[in-house]
């Protein structure tokens, strides 16, 4: 099944919560022995709360941990295969190399989706979306603190990051497989590009330890008919707790988010 | 030394070559076993004529071969080490993150310097540069077919990627380890950014296959008093023979680009 009936699939579940999968060893629980192991106790413990799964590529490459990120992909595509896996390596590059990135997330890691940069323009976004039944999910408007310095600088009286929405709706979606990065620190943005890119899934982080808003992410990054989202969260739920119970506390703290966002979107 | 001084004592014994070294094993001549074997011939090769070498990411990681990628760095490092090495992996994600990534190219990898992608702000930024003795490589206007589609844009009159040059020139740069990705297929943008980033040192991507000017690029990326330029080539380089003297034509054809390159600049 291609990414978006995936994501389509687990909405109508009743689930927007993407599981972030950030490994940090110096926050392990002292039971846990490595990062595959931990990913595990997570997976198992939140995949049917879960609309998807990211694990975030630095926190593997900086430790020399490709072998677990592949582990843990594989895993989740073993026992839990509608739940689909985004590999958030924000990957951008000529074209001929964002073929080989596009190799990487999709054959090498067997990722379902993969976020992408689009500073380099079309021939750097098109190489991904060319695997019809894979997602790219292209920064749009992102969640950290200097996120607007150029992505909120105006061009033709619009800021750069509609023009990004606006091309991802209009020219790089011919398979439907496009959504968008929208942090949950930039509400009013989210309203904007929810304007001119209706079709599109948003990727939101920012809720949690960034201090992005729920209630307004809900209410202004939905589709019209709902829908629409994938809500990240990763320290809240990986380390909702220190201790032996760390698994049950991150399934406690992904079934909150859940309804939290359901409760919101009534 | 920092790569800074690395890449002035370069310039200083006359070459501006940055030798990219992107590994297609479908290319090697029959009698290379693997990727590390070609690199390693590559390099002993050209060392000596080269400013840089560039590993670009994707070529290992497409194929699993971040190992070799490792072994290449490490081996540059011992028998070479006074030619530095760029990774180029173009990474940029928010500031926890990129403190992971510059952890991935500066300490598991042991680069000398990285590329990044400025989308997302300074703050993506910053945490490579406070590695002080390291480089940090700022994609500005790259050399891609569809690069102006969002870099050429104009905000307050000037394009997208004068105000990443401006940035980088006057508040990325407090350590002086701040260079500029600028195309070679793009000489008037080129001189543009020369004109507000004077002390930055340009990695050219763009010549050879992708149509780049080389005079123009003298021309309008040197510093005011010449040097500046890491002039990067790789396939011209790698593949300029298929046969069992791919190593003595990857040489021949650096000499060429170095002697090009010194008798433009005269």
């Amino acid at each position: 099944m291609s990414f978006s009936n995936q994501i389509k699939q687990r909405w109508q579940q009743g689930t927007a919560v993407c599981v972030g999968l950030d490994p940090l060893p110096e926050l392990f629980p002292a039971a846990v022995s490595d990062i595959f192991a931990f990913n595990k106790a997570i997976i198992d413990a939140t995949a049917d709360l879960a609309c998807c799964f990211k694990p975030q590529f630095a926190h593997y490459a900086a430790v020399a941990a490709e072998p677990a990120l592949k582990q843990t992909i594989a895993y989740i595509r073993e026992f839990y295969p509608s739940v689909p896996v985004i590999l958030d390596s924000k990957r951008g590059d000529i074209g001929s190399t964002a073929t080989m990135y596009a190799r990487e997330a999709f054959e090498h890691y067997q990722a379902d989706a993969v976020t992408v940069n689009p500073y380099m323009g079309s021939d750097t976004v098109l190489p991904f979306a060319d695997y019809a039944d894979k997602g790219v999910i292209v920064l749009c408007r992102t969640s950290n603190p200097s996120a607007g310095e150029f992505q909120n600088r105006l061009i033709d009286g619009e800021p750069l990051y509609l023009h990004v929405a606006r091309l991802a709706q209009e020219q790089w979606n011919r398979h439907g497989n496009i959504s968008l990065v929208v942090g949950a620190t930039a509400p009013e943005e989210m309203r904007r590009i929810r304007a001119v890119a209706p079709d599109l899934p948003f990727l939101v982080p920012g809720i949690g330890a960034q201090g992005g808003d729920l209630q307004a992410t809900v209410d202004n990054g939905r589709f019209a008919g709902g829908q629409g989202l994938m809500i990240n969260s990763s320290r809240a739920i990986l380390y909702a707790s220190s201790g032996a119970d760390f698994a049950q506390a991150a399934r406690a703290a992904t079934l909150t988010l859940k309804n939290a966002i359901n409760q919101l979107a009534e």
